[in-house]
């Protein structure tokens, strides 16, 4: 094979070689060096389309010193399910830093980023969920509740989960497809009944008003939030993240542009001083939960590292 | 094969479709839908490496209501040659603009940015050249040196060309490398004689410092400069766009930036309102060459349209 031609890896070689993959400490290394200033990760570039209405975002980056540097392609074309298509794609392309020759394409439809960011979603809940959670809380039956319910498997010993959607059909499809997850899984059509019942709860989903009331959470809960990635998206009612004893973001400066902590600070509910970075908690630089009372929350919205760093690991799986 | 399975395509295989492709009625329908705004060219992204120096840009855009959008990665590692490989890299990813589905992934490792290089050069030529070249003159004898050179057959008649380079032994193997072209070929290590002995006189240097004087130009004379891309390089004495009878730049916005035109708005040798674009000349807006008298300079800095519309025809070459 000449040294020039790239490694090309489709998505059902991606899929089989993740799991022999140890994603969490990629994705706190890589929140680390977030924090700490030691990763690139430019604004992302973007191009938008109308007809059919579309767009594509450029996530791109590296850390300082590393091996390699990372470019993902990502789209939604929302009216690609009338061609039978999946309304979101994606690839990722890893390159040498040392030479700029591009090494490997990974054409993982964007499942990658799905992965990453139930990887997020675990990270945070090591470092901020009780110690003994008695109930996981889904809020969303879709990808990506699956996911983070799959990837908290390795942080927290709980085994029981209720699953809140918006449909009993998409609820029992969950529980079906989950069910060798070695989770015992109940659902719900009330998101109170997960505020009530869970202590650790993960909101996915792309709800524009907020399904948790800041009234119906107790002390000791943690609640991780992935679904809000844009301005407009909001899962938590603003005074959710004022009775809280711990804000993390992941990307601080993001977190004031988009998401929930955005949007708690617009509605003047906190001060946008009460967030602190996930890589300064995995550093240990801010302290994580430091009691079975508090209530925490962490706002994930999405940062290139991850992106690079699970580009990285599965690069480095595939050529053992 | 399955539907989302992208063709990747190497560089033999691009470099065989070329000869066949049509590729200078593509370019100038790029500069004209970007001087009618009809295309979306966003900011050009950037990654910055320290050690080993390197940069990477991502140039990415489309033409509305086409059917495909294109990003190209290009990078230059300068201390690649220690490590035998080339310094430049690049490759450019097809989309289609409908579903945001990857169609191909074009591995030119540079070659096709060059290429659109030398038929903007062309086109150039083609609306901005005296209708009956007495002698070519190439400044820089590299790869674009004679790209340029090959892409002036099909829109000139004269077949006579005088080359400077650096060094003799660089002209050797230029002659060499182009005894087939179909050109008289002589050389010179004297930029003045190209001045004295040629009237379409293509300038393809990394030049700081300007390599033609504005004493130097006789009428009749078209200059094409192609070496400045950024604000740092400069091919020609700012009094030659000042002497010039017509100005044409690839793209005005980006040639306030950088380029020959930059450089002389800034040495104040001509107004910004002086020049107009190649994509308005293409359209008949603007007219080219309208006297065999006439000085006419073209600032080409490399716009991502010509970007979009070769990976657009070595596409649609492909698949025929």
């Amino acid at each position: 094979m000449k040294e020039n031609i790239p490694r090309i890896v489709g998505l059902d070689q991606i899929r089989k070689i993740l799991p022999s993959v140890d994603l969490l400490p990629a994705i706190e290394a890589g929140f680390a060096a977030y924090s700490e200033g030691r990763a690139v990760v430019p604004p992302v570039a973007e191009l938008l389309f109308n007809d059919p209405p579309g767009d594509v975002h450029i996530k791109y980056g590296y850390l300082k010193g590393d091996a390699h540097y990372v470019i993902k392609i990502a789209s939604g074309f929302y009216e690609n399910p009338k061609r039978g298509l999946s309304s979101s794609d994606g690839l990722m392309l890893l390159f040498c830093q040392k030479t700029g020759r591009l090494l490997c394409l990974l054409l993982d439809e964007g499942h990658l980023t799905n992965v990453r960011t139930a990887a997020a979603g675990a990270v945070a809940a090591k470092y901020l969920a009780p110690q003994k959670a008695n109930r996981i809380g889904i809020i969303g039956a879709g990808i990506q509740g699956k996911l983070q319910l799959l990837y908290l498997k390795s942080v927290v010993s709980c085994r029981k989960a209720l699953v809140w959607g918006l449909h009993q059909a998409e609820l029992e499809a969950y529980q079906e497809e989950m069910k060798t997850s070695g989770f015992d899984i109940q659902t719900t059509l009330e998101t109170g009944e997960i505020a009530a019942a869970c202590d650790l709860i993960v909101t996915a989903t792309p709800s524009k008003t907020p399904l948790l009331q800041a009234g119906q959470i107790r002390k000791g809960t943690h609640i991780t939030a992935v679904g809000s990635d844009t301005p407009e998206k909001q899962e938590l009612d603003p005074f959710i993240l004022q009775k809280a004893d711990l804000i993390v973001a992941d990307s601080l400066s993001q977190c004031l542009t988009r998401g929930e902590i955005f949007r708690a600070i617009q509605e003047k509910a906190i001060p946008k001083e009460k967030a602190v970075e996930l890589g300064a908690v995995v550093t240990g630089k801010v302290k994580g939960r430091t009691s079975d009372d508090q209530i925490t929350v962490a706002d994930l919205t999405g940062v290139a590292v991850q992106d690079i760093q699970i580009a990285k690991i599965v690069y480095d799986a595939l050529r053992d």
